[in-house]
């Protein structure tokens, strides 16, 4: 196993499949995580994998990373757009990570195209749905190589 | 019992009675409890009636709903002026509910004047204090049966 | 019989049931009117129900109150956005009232949702269709009720 | 008889002949009424015609159109620009109707130029003085004639 | 008997007496429609007085002025500020006509400052309480004499 | 004698009849004059009648009213609309008066509709040509009555 | 002596010579009367000549002109751009003038350079100091004869 | 006796001790002139006091000054914020003046805080009320003492 | 013991020592702790202590201090810069408090200078990093002896 | 004796009459002082004399006026328009003052035109060159004799 | 000793007891100073505390503070908003120093709001009165500890 | 030696060398001071060289320069950007001089960049670190004696 990467997702994201199916699509949460497992597998990637409606929890679950991840993936929800207290948790950490959203922020109303953390993040991906979660972790995973043999 | 509707109280409103009574009146949380569940009884709806400081836990409770209520009654507090995380939550459950606020919203300061939530409502009720509550119950109640009734 | 209270009606609330029923529903001023007297039986209080599409109408209603009733309450339709002279005839009675609208006032466009009366109402309830005017009903009684007490 | 179609004139139309002619021309409103049934006869149209100076009776009389009639022409006079309430009862009772005005509303001062229902018209004559209803009536005819053929 | 005049009052002008004292006064429309009265005896001048809080009915009465009467007294109380349709009716019918305000329009707020028909009028009278209408009856009286003899 | 009012004219008041008669009227001043002594004794309040075209002799003269006067009847002209210093000797003196204009102040011009002293007044009567000044003669006595009767 | 033509001079104007020269020049009132009669002789015009610094004597003296002069040159000096009462004395007597200024009006400071009166005027004459009085003499003998001679 | 100075006072300081007394003092303008007289017998300095109302009163009198006296103290009231001309007759006769006024200026409204004559002014005397005419005096016989030494 | 003392902690305080050190130093919440502890017990006041990344969890402790403490030292982190409803609790509770920051506020990026709280609170202290707990009990119990010796 | 008087010169009053004597004149500022001193004496007024250029030096001798002064003569210069820390002092001794400056302020260009202590003056002389000072001196005089005849 | 420490004070902090002491209250600044040197005593800092009006004193000061003085406690009062000298004081002896007003500038107008100096400090305490001062000084000392130790 | 020249600087110039070095360079004022007396004596000029904190001391030695001096170098630092008294002492003294800056002043920040001097100056040299100094007594001794020679 090459790396721990931690995928956090925040609020209202175990509702996926049931909210509004037009916008985030029909699949659960669930389907995702196993989407991402699989890759994981194949890329010989250890994953943890955690949703929460809560601020404080995500940034409780952010700040117990290090040492048990080297790497994350977040979708933060609405919180993407409000926390200046997750940015704060981020900045504590300084851990890799990778942005994603389901749907396209920049197709979406003006008040969901403002993310708080992308500044900090390794890269962002946005609109591909739960394959998104996928792209990320490959993405960082060659991230996280690509640094390590710097090293 | 024909519905089950839950009163999901925001932050702050467990200081009812003791708060800028000028403002929000001398009726303690308790006291509206009682009185929502007294009209509950008569309209023979079962109630869950809490409170939380905790945004988190709002989400929580409303995405809870679906299966264990038929209904919500919302006083979000601040959080109705500042949380898209909540309105997500609304979004997501589609669970018909009705908003509440204590004072009259057109008496009130600016910041005090806009609801997050409201367009998603079935309807608002302003400035009757505790009272608000239980009208709001049975405006609830009526729009549940005929639903069904029309289902 | 404790209170009289008095139910007006301004333009086009004769249509209910047939008018735009995907706003309005499909309830005629009829059923509104039972429903009214049904819970006034309940609440021991005595009702006039009524309904014009003349402004003149409404505030020759409005300057009749004294004397005839200790509160109002008032579904001014249209007029409610454009009428300075009912605006006068509720400032010359000095009474009661709470203003009912059958649809959410948040939803609809723009031009809907400034009252020329809020400001000088008890309370305001809006979007519970023809349930409004019960919940309305209860909220006035109570607020006469307590006023009477303090008195 | 293929059609009923009723005439409704607002205030001041009356006045016809007598008021301003240099705007509003020197025939009265028997005159147009004697044009607007020698036509209705030519097109075997059943013709109501009336007038009236209070807008109260205009809803009115707009409420009593269906099962009377199966299309409106319509001259709201100075209601035309003030009254949300006329605007509703045409919402309400759904009836293609066709808007007239003697004078050219494009050519008047600027108060006179917006109408609050011609977005829901079929559509406006305006400018012709009364041989302007004649054309509102054939061309009323013709949309009902194709919609009732395309049903 | 010289003149036959009108005196035509509008909006809430029956509450005199009890509305807003301390802006329109104790006395009521009684007493002034004495007041006018007393002063027509002398003046040998005849006098129609009435009160509508209907616009529409504000409209037929002055439709129907000529032939029964040669001036006009019109306080036409808050449709002042808002009635096209009156102000039509005026140029309608071309009636002298003298406008009277019971409290001074200089010391009130500003949406009370402007008149949509003083620009139409033979003069304005303000300030004087229901005296005002006396004196705009000898002004009226006067002017359609000196129109007369001028004739 | 019941009160001794002044009647102060301003600037070119001394060319009626001949000064653009078809705003001012065929009325000269000594023919005002006469008809304000006429009601004067009437009345039986005692008059004083002058005119001039000095600003400084205006301000002089209202000066010179207490001790001499109850009550002033001003018609300053074109001063109206531009002396400060006459607003000043209104303040100075304290004297209730009426202002009068000839013509109708909202037919004129723009620069003709702003006074500097009526916020200052008693009353303001305009449009009635000659009249207007035994109008205002009439209002003031009655006004004085009523003060002094409250004193 | 074919017309009687009065030159009246406003405010300071018999301060000429000494005040200010560099821009009114160094002639008298005096010289310029002098130059003034010497073209009226020539010209047959018979001449008065006046200079007041009160307004209300130049009003005073405007209001006797007719009967005594068939036209007016003026200079009203800085009154020219205060003074409603004078434009109103010249609107009341409707004598042909012409009004005169020393310096160029349009090279003054801002405040110097609005007229009141020259829309009433036949012409202005303005920048040529004293000559520019026998210009306006002359022009305004042209137009009087003119005018006469159509008459 | 060393110089003359004239005193000018303009309109309604004749008014001084019963006008608006909390802005302007209980000293009435006999009371200062007393007190310059005094002050001038002191310095040796000829004093004529005089006050008017009227604008070409004050012209006609600063016009007269060259020859009669060597220095003005002016108080032009509210002459002070209008009036052009006499400006214009402080710039003809180039006399030195000072410039009076009762109250602090910095203490008053907007429009009465604007002087047209102050930039021409040897000086401002400004809020000690009547005793500043006594300290302009003396300011200004020794600014035509210093000059006089000087030429 | 004198006083009892509560200090709260916002969201991200706990990873103090390994958080930017370059910005808040390298000493642990424990240390501060230490430091606050060993104050307290010279200056004989009690002190309780906490840390919460829950914005509710801060909420339910403010409203859980009367009867529990006398007075607060509150710092929120991220949330000063967000909560409407701490800012509603610090209101609800009227408990005097501290407002601390670690690094100094006035050199940090502009969306960290604005505080919700700051105008509640008896005074602030920024930039001492943990120290500046250690100074803000002092003045606390300092604020708190003196208007305790004052009650 | 009956007051003392202290006299505050502020920077480059000591160069007076080298510095700019168009603008300041040719007085020294020991003249100056000899003629406060005269004047003083006259007065029966004790007077103390001094200058600066160091706006710190002003706050030290405005702090040591209480107790050795009863008044105040300031001429701040330019520190006039720039010193908060002067005005604190003025506020903190809270010492009757009279504001001077040698030239006047309205002859000046824009920035000299702004006092920041004006407001708080009982008076201000402005333009007298150095005999301001003896009328500021005198004007100071009589305002204490009032403000001790009025204790 | 372990530090030295200079307290510098700015203008009209001499004053303090007696200005405006709602504001600033009634301690004097050697009241301050002693509770300075006790605590100086206590934590074995050298202390020198002086206070100067000047604003070139302060920079004086300031600048001979290397070698004698580890570091600052600075009040400079008015200049805190106007000196950019100070402000290159600070600058030039790169001394850590630490920021001290006694009110709460939070709580103040809007021009004491603004510090010149504030971002170059190591903190800043604001609130408490004197007490400030001690709290300051404890600050000063654990940051003086804190980098010798590291150093 | 033909012409004596002072060399003042003003607040921090004493700290160059130790005062931020990436903008003022190594240099220190007493290496200027030598570089400016090498280059003084080539050029047979007198020079005298100070610094000082204070702007009062500043404005004493500009005003000591007559008859001491015949041209001045000035630097006056922070108070060139504030200090309307030095302008006031540099107009007293009417000496010619040359501003200099050390680091160019265009591409400092916004406040660095008006001088309230360099109108007066015969010259401004910035940019040049100390070398400007040299640059500047160059220029102005050609200066100097270029004036003598046309004198």
């Amino acid at each position: 196993m090459t790396f721990r990467i931690a995928v956090l997702n925040g609020p209202n994201l175990n509702l996926l499949g049931q909210r509004e199916p037009s916008i985030y699509g029909h699949r659960t949460l669930a389907d995702i995580e196993r989407m991402v497992r699989e890759e994981a597998t194949r890329l010989e990637v250890g994953i943890s994998f955690s949703q929460t409606n809560h601020e404080g929890a995500l940034i409780d679950a952010i700040q117990q990373l290090p040492g048990r991840a080297e790497g994350l993936i977040l979708n933060a929800g609405a919180y993407t757009h409000t926390s200046l207290a997750i940015r704060d948790a981020l900045l504590g950490v300084k851990m890799p990570f990778v942005e994603v959203h389901l749907s396209n922020l920049f197709a979406r109303e003006r008040r969901r195209q403002k993310s708080l953390f992308a500044d900090l993040a390794v890269g962002l991906v946005t609109g591909f749905g739960g394959e998104g979660y996928v792209l990320a972790l490959r993405g960082l995973q060659r991230h996280l190589s690509a640094a390590r043999s710097q090293g």
